[in-house]
């Protein structure tokens, strides 16, 4: 593991979650490296042995994205098993499931992710390289994530997940900035949710998450 | 038609293009209805034909989302046709192929639009509120657009359309908020992106956005 980049450590704890769990035992320099190494810039997808080892990448050989929830999806269809159930993240092939983890992974990434990351930036980015915080940008952003939260607490009323009653890529594709957002004096807006508070106990739980929850803070 | 939201035009310019073309002369109240009523607050993915008729949405009985690139998702996958071809505007069931609409899809969710609907929001709802447009934030979004853009124009040196040789959900989806933006005048920033042009002429030349661009004028 060489990146504590949120966006990084969403495809990685992919790669530890559920069957997919050999894979960073078996593979460790097959696929970790392949998704973090490129100085983040991009992930070969069609990827070939030889050039994984030799850390080379050609662009011409290789469709190149940056986008981690994209490299996520096609992580998860290339390394899915014949007897997926539960294990099948992104409800491939069923019309209606599939609809909803598009859904909430959409909320995830256009409502709940800038709220948190803009607080992400100000608290631990911003002081790094020897600026100031802006209050006034966390202030507004824990007041976004607030009420994103409503809707999350009404949602996992319903359902135990946010996709349904099975963890999906919806789920853990909030797991890297909420994990560092936990640590942040901020992490009290989540108190008045409790089912919110729940669902992330059950994410955290998942022996995946906590392997890749221990990597991010170095351990 | 009875919206002139984006999100619901994504959707709805779907519906009309390719093998999708005959829903709306088949289908106008079994499904444009059902789109676009629902005050854009939700679309019932699991629809039953009574319901529709009699504009009842029993939140119980179906699916709820809001987010338009799911939706969009969704109603792709539910009117496949069994030839897709370049039809499959997904690229389902092609590993890589599917990987790069996700991650242009993604690229125009999370940095394209925010810049065209911040233009957008000023430049259009502000004065119909009866406010005065901010000039700062109009100007720092058309820099943002500007460094996308160029990302934009060397991909489409590569490639015809930003998924591939074909086109895809990945460009139809920049369709409303891009035909909002090229009446205003700060369309003059696709001027130095040559191929970015010819792509939007590309799109705009398809006889099904041409006359869902129609149904956004008023016409």
């Amino acid at each position: 593991m060489v990146s504590r980049d949120g966006a990084a450590i969403r495809v990685s704890s992919l790669l530890v979650d559920g069957r997919l769990l050999g894979f960073i035992f078996i593979l460790p320099f097959f696929f970790l490296r392949l998704v973090l190494l490129p100085s983040h810039r991009g992930v070969c997808l069609r990827h070939q042995r030889r050039s994984i080892y030799t850390r080379r990448y050609r662009q011409n050989s290789c469709i190149i994205s940056s986008e981690s929830r994209a490299i996520s999806r096609y992580v998860l269809r290339k390394f899915k098993t014949p007897d997926a159930g539960t294990n099948n993240l992104l409800r491939d092939g069923d019309l209606e499931g599939s609809a909803l983890v598009d859904a909430w992974l959409d909320v995830e990434a256009l409502l709940y992710e800038p709220a948190v990351h803009a607080v992400f930036v100000q608290h631990r980015v911003v002081p790094a390289l020897g600026g100031v915080p802006d209050e006034k940008v966390i202030g507004e952003s824990v007041e976004k994530l607030r009420k994103v939260l409503e809707v999350y607490e009404a949602r996992l009323g319903e359902r135990r997940y946010l996709a349904g009653d099975d963890v999906s890529l919806a789920d853990l594709s909030h797991f890297p900035y909420t994990h560092y957002f936990m640590g942040m004096p901020y992490a009290a807006v989540f108190d008045a949710f409790p089912r919110v508070r729940s669902w992330w106990q059950d994410l955290m739980a998942r022996p995946a998450v906590q392997r890749v929850a221990a990597m991010m803070d170095g351990q």
